[in-house]
């Protein structure tokens, strides 16, 4: 079985990641030695996902301190190329803070895959044996420095021989899902199956999806989580159907500054990713698109948040609040 | 205002048809002159949609006519290509019984129109003024001989001064809805906005959806509809948001001899559909495909179905049955 490269790594100067967009047709790499560089690679999707965006963001800014340049200035630029993704700001804000920021990056990516595993193991019991997961979008090694969220509850659940197999929903427009969750899941070898992302209803209702498991691009104070666009179709759909629907996420995507979902900005993304498909226009000349690249499942549809410090279900207010204040603890003697 | 030109038409022997496959990028006939020509452009969805598969489906049984071959088995063959569309059938069968089919299905277009019209009409007054509708796949005139049956009723509400704007769903995998829909609202002037399918969702949460109006490939006798994958969906989310759901479809698509939804056929077709954006690979080797063409939203989610007999809601086994009757009744004269 083949592995799945690091995401992004720090490589002498040079944040090296894999260029998502190229995928699954072939693995290449790109080395960013600029912060433009970067900037380039994450507004053009070449890297994306909460929890890598964080790691991007404080290479980032490790970059700018390898080039000599004004770290601030760098920072800013690098977190207004994603405005809802919340991972962005705080793995910049992280490398500011902290007096090495290359190595701090460098930490981040070790701290993410243990994260990851300990997020996977905690959520992989709440799969059934033999469950078939529906999962949207990519929650996995490719959304983070590695392992994954969604994906790595999935691939815990692989692990321990629960038997999972997944129904992975292409996800329009960019395709996350047939193109990177299909590809780890093969390289994985976890059976994955490819639908559109408009016959997760129907598969439901002849009773083939057993959960679906999402990642976060930001959970506000509240439970309310922001993910890509469909996601809260998904999770009607499994209250409908009486599906659990689980959001996985670390604890650096849940922002206790937002108090709901309502205050989080939804990206509006290029109008190219819809009317094109590849050199070929889908949509006639002169008629507008809509393409916003989230929307907002509030707390009362999501049945259980898996995070790195725990399970919790609804109220999700005290249990968010509770794992954060937790995890300062914990974590203090590491970063004091 | 370019008008839109005839789905399908007789033309001396040969079935001239627009190539929807070229749509929107350009604007190319088909001139199909054989049986086989004909198959093959059903089953490519040069031709598509269910009131347009039964004009084309007569034209087949009409060009075998012209061309001295044997009828019955031309009719087979044509049946053959789509098996969950019932007009398709309908269309052949209808033509086999006609002493002359080639005059017969030169009066399907004239009547399928007519039809459409009517239907439209009835349902132009459902629609609230400046309602933003939400539709699926392409349910217009290209779906028909013209006019269209949910894009009908949207055009008869604009054509009435209701002012209706429309959220086009752009219907993967093969893009009906922003390559057809959004190219004959352009033509007939009526605004229109493509989103990706799963932004249905967030649309009806932000309140920004007042009714959602789809076709139908066929009506089961107790009010269940099979339509293009995803509609079951956009049904339960409009239950969940308590927004109207509405299905149009001429009587033509009323199978009486089908008791319910679970008793139609849905056809999986080609993985390619999926894999492949234009000539680029976006699902991995060896990863499976699902892909349906249909689903079954069931008819207690439908809020009426619209035909050209009238409006009719649940109980709907009573009022399809009433209504097939006072078609037979009234058509008699016609075809008797």
């Amino acid at each position: 079985m083949d592995r799945i490269p690091p995401t992004l790594e720090w490589r002498d100067g040079v944040v090296r990641l894999i260029d998502q967009r190229r995928l699954p047709a072939e693995l290449v790499f790109i080395d960013a030695a600029t912060v433009e560089d970067l900037c380039q690679a994450i507004s053009g999707l070449a890297v994306r996902g909460a929890p890598a965006l964080g790691v991007a963001g404080a290479m980032g800014v490790a970059l700018a301190v390898s080039l000599g340049q004004e770290v601030l200035a760098a920072g800013a630029q690098i977190v207004a190329t994603r405005p809802t993704a919340v991972n962005l700001k705080w793995g910049v804000e992280r490398a500011l803070a902290s007096p090495d920021p290359i190595a701090e990056a460098q930490a981040m990516v070790a701290e993410d895959i243990s994260c990851n595993r300990r997020l996977g193991a905690l959520g992989a019991g709440l799969l059934p044996e033999d469950g078939r997961i529906l999962t949207h979008c990519n929650a996995g090694s490719l959304a983070c420095a590695g392992y994954g969220t969604a994906i790595g509850v999935i691939r815990a659940a692989h692990e321990a021989g629960r038997r999972p197999s997944v129904w992975v929903d292409e996800t329009r427009p960019v395709l996350q899902g047939s193109r990177l969750t299909a590809w780890e899941l093969g390289r994985l070898g976890i059976p994955a199956t490819v639908v559109v992302d408009s016959a997760a209803g129907s598969l439901m209702a002849r009773g083939e999806v057993d959960a679906v498991i999402v990642g976060a691009d930001r959970i506000a104070a509240n439970g309310d989580v922001a993910n890509k666009v469909g996601t809260y179709s998904l999770a009607v759909l499994c209250r409908h159907h009486r599906i659990p629907f689980y959001v996985a996420a670390p604890m650096s995507t849940v922002d206790l500054d937002c108090p709901a979902g309502s205050s989080i900005p939804v990206e509006q993304r290029p109008a190219d990713e819809v009317s094109l498909s590849g050199d070929r226009r889908v949509v006639p000349d002169g008629i507008p698109v809509s393409n916003p690249a989230f929307d907002v499942t509030p707390a009362r549809l999501v049945s259980a948040i898996i995070t790195e410090e725990g399970v919790v279900r609804s109220p999700y207010k005290r249990a968010l609040a509770r794992l954060a204040k937790g995890r300062q603890t914990s974590s203090a003697p590491q970063h004091g």
